[in-house]
């Protein structure tokens, strides 16, 4: 625990000490002031981020985290529980969505057993990390033990600082379990204030009995267990998952070291939910890669105040929102390091606008 | 005008025959089906224009055309004349945002002089199809006469055919020129039926005085020179750019060749609503690539029955926006080409919904 809060300790706000000199770059290149909206925006928050002059976002690592959760028992899911392993499977044979999005990105993808209720180890590309096999019923109980929290979280900080020293600019976070919507809108429900039935969706597909089920689920559990969202640590121990704990621990450590963080969608951004309970100013570090179908995802989003890239009507997860918006950040800081300014192609019309 | 007429008759929907095959196809992928949202839309529509099994988008093209326009005379932009031949020279040199994005996507840039006010011939990168030194103002008649108009289109349809000869899976088209959003905004109101005020923006960045000045010049360039819908080669010649037919001669030759086309911002679609009057088709073969902050772009957006893909607050053109959705297409495409099936991946579920 010292551990997590020495590193807590260590992430701080952004600053704004760069934002003038990145802003009067960006006005300084050949296009009308603000003409490139959005990823202006985003040029700028990478230089705050880094801190650097030049930022780069050369190494791009998506960090597909799996786990299992006991509640899927309670029907919330359209798929079975197997599906979690096999999914795992089609992640080390290059053959899933995020797969073929990470590679369009040119993003590398770390894929981590967090707690697959099955035996994996040994599977040639998977990093080991379980810390048990799958979470409990939320609807019993907690999903974890608070020591089983704190694992997650110095798992995905230990993925992360792995993954640094193969070099690390740029990071997505995305996730595989059944039944972790359910997980996710727990979280959110908690951690936003709002009733479960308002940020409770469809996940991979439920219909509308399933739906019932999931926010009767959501219900029984935070009644069962109490969750208070002072307590981030006690949300994820009693609503959250293993996956959920180790994505929130690649932010926090990411943020540590600077490096921009993007979201997938639902159950990141819950990751993130907890994240921000434990270190307010990780936020600063995170960027929303898209806006899920899923109902509650917005929700989610405000609370950590940001906005999302994408609006593509994504639900799938694994981190293949992030990886479509990995592009676009990369778009950004290629606009900041390598545009003409309109001192150097001969245009004129600097300072118009 | 024959070879014109005869490229249009050639200009057929898309046809659904390959629709239920692909449809079949990504529902038989590794992923609740529909979760992938507006890429399963997309690769299914990729399918159907290219009309091939596996379709590749590997040869990426945008043609940036730059033309200048009359109506700057009118003081309806914040930029001189003059800053249409130095932004070519900046995307010659490769200074400019479309270098820079293009060359992120992968995509190679074609630079056309289709009217620029300047002599420009001989550049080294440069295609000259220039049809005048800039149009006439509309404000006191036709900005450029029926035969210059269909020259403009017949140079984007060789502009097109000469890169085919060079390979292209996939287009995107932008533009350069001083005062081209008023141009768009009145081939905007004249396509779309409203009035200029609902459909004229501040372009680069004009102030009030700058956009009433716009809206004027509009509303009397419409009154004196009666522009109707019905007739939009006479709309392109009256109140049109070359660059404008130029985009919409790309698009044509496009179509008749079963190449998707990616537009831009505003001033490609009001070329996609010239295209779109010459033959109706030709929208099946187009993808918006963005929302443009421009306030006429959504309206002509809606003429052509196309959804946005981004929405990034750009206003900027150049093929800027078509140059960042090139991704979320090769994206599309690789999902459909390179996932796995739930039976070859051996993962439970296929069929659920």
């Amino acid at each position: 625990m010292h551990r997590l809060e020495n590193m807590l300790s260590q992430i701080v706000p952004v600053g704004s000490s760069r934002a003038d000199e990145a802003q009067a770059h960006l006005d300084s290149l050949t296009k009308p002031p603000g003409s490139l909206g959005v990823l202006e925006d985003l040029a700028r928050r990478v230089v705050m981020i880094t801190d650097v002059v030049e930022p780069t976002v050369e190494n791009k690592v998506i960090f597909t985290l799996a786990a299992d959760h006991g509640v899927a028992k309670s029907g919330v899911s359209a798929f079975p529980p197997e599906v979690t392993p096999q999914m795992v499977m089609n992640f080390l044979q290059g053959g899933a969505a995020i797969n073929v999005l990470a590679k369009e990105a040119g993003a590398r993808v770390v894929v981590a057993d967090m707690g697959v209720a099955a035996d994996l180890d040994g599977r040639a590309g998977l990093i080991d990390k379980k810390v048990a096999y799958g979470t409990q019923n939320m609807t019993d109980g907690a999903a974890m033990t608070e020591d089983e929290a704190v694992r997650s979280l110095l798992a995905g900080v230990e993925l992360f600082e792995a993954e640094l020293e193969r070099g690390v600019d740029l990071v997505g976070v995305g996730e595989m379990g059944i039944g972790n919507t359910t997980a996710a809108a727990a979280i959110t429900a908690v951690m936003t204030g709002r009733p479960p039935a308002e940020v409770t969706g469809r996940g991979t597909g439920v219909d509308a009995a399933g739906l019932a089920r999931k926010i009767d689920a959501i219900e029984t559990a935070l009644s069962v267990n109490a969750p208070h969202s002072d307590d981030a640590m006690g949300v994820l121990a009693k609503v959250g998952g293993f996956e959920v704990g180790g994505m929130a621990g690649v932010m926090l450590a990411a943020a540590v070291h600077r490096v921009p963080v993007i979201l997938d969608g639902f159950i990141a951004t819950a990751a993130a939910l907890i994240a921000q309970g434990l270190a307010p100013a990780v936020v600063d570090y995170l960027i929303a890669g898209h806006r899920s179908v899923e109902v509650g995802h917005m929700a989610a989003l405000e609370k950590l105040g940001l906005s999302p890239l994408l609006e593509l009507s994504l639900r799938l997860g694994e981190g293949t929102g992030a990886a479509l918006a990995m592009p676009m950040v990369a778009a950004a800081v290629a606009i900041y390091n390598e545009m003409a300014t309109f001192g150097e192609a001969g245009v004129s019309g600097e300072g118009i606008s």
